[in-house]
């Protein structure tokens, strides 16, 4: 089912990981997304660590955020100079414990890292999807993740775990899916995208489809939106820090140079940081994905999906025990959203945890080390049985 | 000095104003900049309201943000349906009473509504300044309005008041000019730039900058860059607003549709509201203008410029009475930010006041009728000379 080598002697490590592919094969090849387009065949990229037991109880979902992959830890090769994107919560005695759990992290579907994207190759036409690719929801991302649990031979999911767009994927799987979720970890989400983080995204969008390259999506043969992307890139990682954290992190300090260049240089080390975080973006992401992905979180709203409006309607099917962290300095997802979550979940009568830790790092904190983070998530994963 | 004509019988508005010019003419009709550059001849539009007093005594001066322009309150001519930025504030009986003091309103060096800016005919090559214009600062800018104040014969001003970029030049006039400024009124705004707030902007100015209209500044004569300039307009604009009054404004309301497109139209009223922003400040400003005044904004720091790091030394010279103001929800400029210069003011032992305003309108507020800021600016003024 899945395989890992370990570093020699790493003993820490997970050691050198690989994607894997997971093609739905049913025939005709399709499934029906939400809007009620269909989409197939379906590829979808995921990565797992640790052996599925003889119970297959012990599998742990890891859902990623916007510009994550099914990457989340340990190296693909020798060569490799940076892990997984949750490196230090998951592995061998981490808080997502790889010598314990079965964990399995897939690719968002609409993504560019793998799975089936608006890059990926339309049968129909052999070019890239494009504006072809049909908008796809929090709902259809996790529909296919169900699929490819499925497809591991997995009938119940002791937790699901994410962050931010993550979290949302695992709030989504408390109510679709109840009788496979037996425990959830969402971390600094919301139940539904607020008009803030909608007009974050609307902006992002519309840097990139300003770019003359974008070219109404049909760029894969051509140059490509390099540069609306990284605007993009950059409001999101505005979002994602804080006042606090950019003070701290960057102040007014000058980008080498002792005074300002009275010309349209970047004179600070914050102008200097985006100008560089929008610039490695586009290497390795797909300005179409990012249209996409930005989208799906926009639509969601579990309230008006499932409970005709009421956050406690919307959780009355669920049953997973909860775990729910948010991050004092988050105002992309603040606590108030993560406590709205809390208190309709009660209201269900269900196991709820939550924790607001103090974090100076905004939205970001949920991908940074923290140890209170990591031994509550620890905690809670080995007591979700009781 | 001024004029202005009373709509007939309307009693309770300015009437018609005219903005009017002030031209440097000393010869060699230049001014040396902060950053050692020189410009000249400058013009600077103003308009004033109201009558300067035999004693020269009752001049107050607005000090306008970003965006604005000269034009404060009352309208330019009877076809206006809009009048001027500020006319809940300004005008006969209102908190900065035009039958009591003479207003004085100047558009800011680098603008594009009327003073010398970069879209501004650069005498040496019979061309737009573009981006051989050179970058100013806020002190530049009240350096020009005080060779304004004095044009128009005044030694002291009763008060200088403005709020954002606006209150940047009023903490600027108070260390820069203290014999002129027998009291201040800075309005949501900052004794330096934030890291925060130094982001957004860069974003915004990169946004510019990647339109391929922008042509490195020299679109004058040909297509402007309205997609890069609509989207900095957009990411201002959700600085100016909060998360609050976001909710309150737009929350997850859709725009004429009962369900979502599926597509990347503009599915949500904030969307529409962002785009419908963007598209009507590409018709009145002038994208390098927007590039020059946020840069200045950027290199905004008293305690660097005055007081070699030390707020409060930055303020040893002021004499001014103080009322501050700051908004709930303004993060761009937070409360914190205000109680610094309060801090430094008092350790200086200057008369001060300030004032927490309770308002969901994020920074916008200083901008929106309040009866409690109106009356705590008509008290004040009114007993400056106490």
């Amino acid at each position: 089912m899945s395989e890992y080598l370990d570093h020699a002697g790493a003993g820490v490590s997970i050691g050198l990981v690989e994607t894997r592919n997971f093609t739905f094969a049913d025939p005709p090849g399709e499934i029906i997304l939400e809007s009620g387009s269909r989409l197939g065949p379906v590829t979808i990229a995921y990565e797992t660590y640790g052996r599925l037991n003889r119970e297959k109880d012990n599998a742990i979902l890891i859902c990623h955020a916007l510009s994550g992959d099914a990457h989340v830890a340990g190296y693909h090769d020798p060569e490799d100079t940076k892990p997984g994107w949750w490196e230090h919560m998951v592995g061998p005695g981490k808080g997502i414990d790889t010598n314990r759990y079965f964990v399995i992290c897939s690719n968002i579907l609409g993504s560019c890292m793998g799975s089936t994207g608006p890059c990926t190759c339309n049968p129909n036409t052999a070019e890239p999807y494009a504006l072809d690719f049909p908008v796809v929801t929090i709902g259809d991302m996790v529909n296919v993740q169900k699929a490819l649990v499925h497809f591991l031979g997995i009938d119940v999911l002791h937790a699901v775990v994410g962050g931010s767009i993550g979290g949302m994927q695992v709030l989504e799987w408390c109510v679709r899916f109840p009788e496979m979720v037996k425990s959830a970890i969402p971390l600094a989400t919301t139940i539904r995208h607020s008009a803030l983080a909608i007009a974050f995204n609307e902006v992002a969008r519309q840097a990139i489809m300003a770019d003359p390259n974008w070219n109404n999506g049909k760029y894969y043969d051509g140059p490509k939106p390099d540069l609306g992307l990284a605007v993009a890139r950059m409001i999101g990682h505005i979002t994602y820090l804080s006042d606090d954290s950019m003070r701290h992190k960057f102040g007014r300090r000058l980008q080498d140079k002792s005074d300002f260049s009275f010309n349209f240089d970047a004179d600070f080390q914050v102008e200097s940081y985006l100008r560089y975080q929008g610039k490695k973006f586009v290497e390795r992401f797909d300005a179409n994905s990012f249209l996409y992905i930005t989208k799906a979180a926009d639509y969601f709203d579990l309230a008006r999906e499932y409970g005709d409006g009421s956050d406690v309607d919307a959780f009355s099917g669920a049953t997973a025990k909860v775990l729910l962290i948010s991050f004092t300095s988050d105002w992309l997802y603040p606590t108030y959203q993560s406590r709205d979550i809390v208190k309709a979940l009660k209201k269900n009568g269900l196991d709820v945890s939550f924790c607001e830790i103090e974090a100076k790092w905004g939205h970001d904190a949920f991908l940074l080390p923290n140890e209170r983070m990591t031994s509550m998530i620890k905690g809670f994963l080995s007591h979700v049985g009781d």
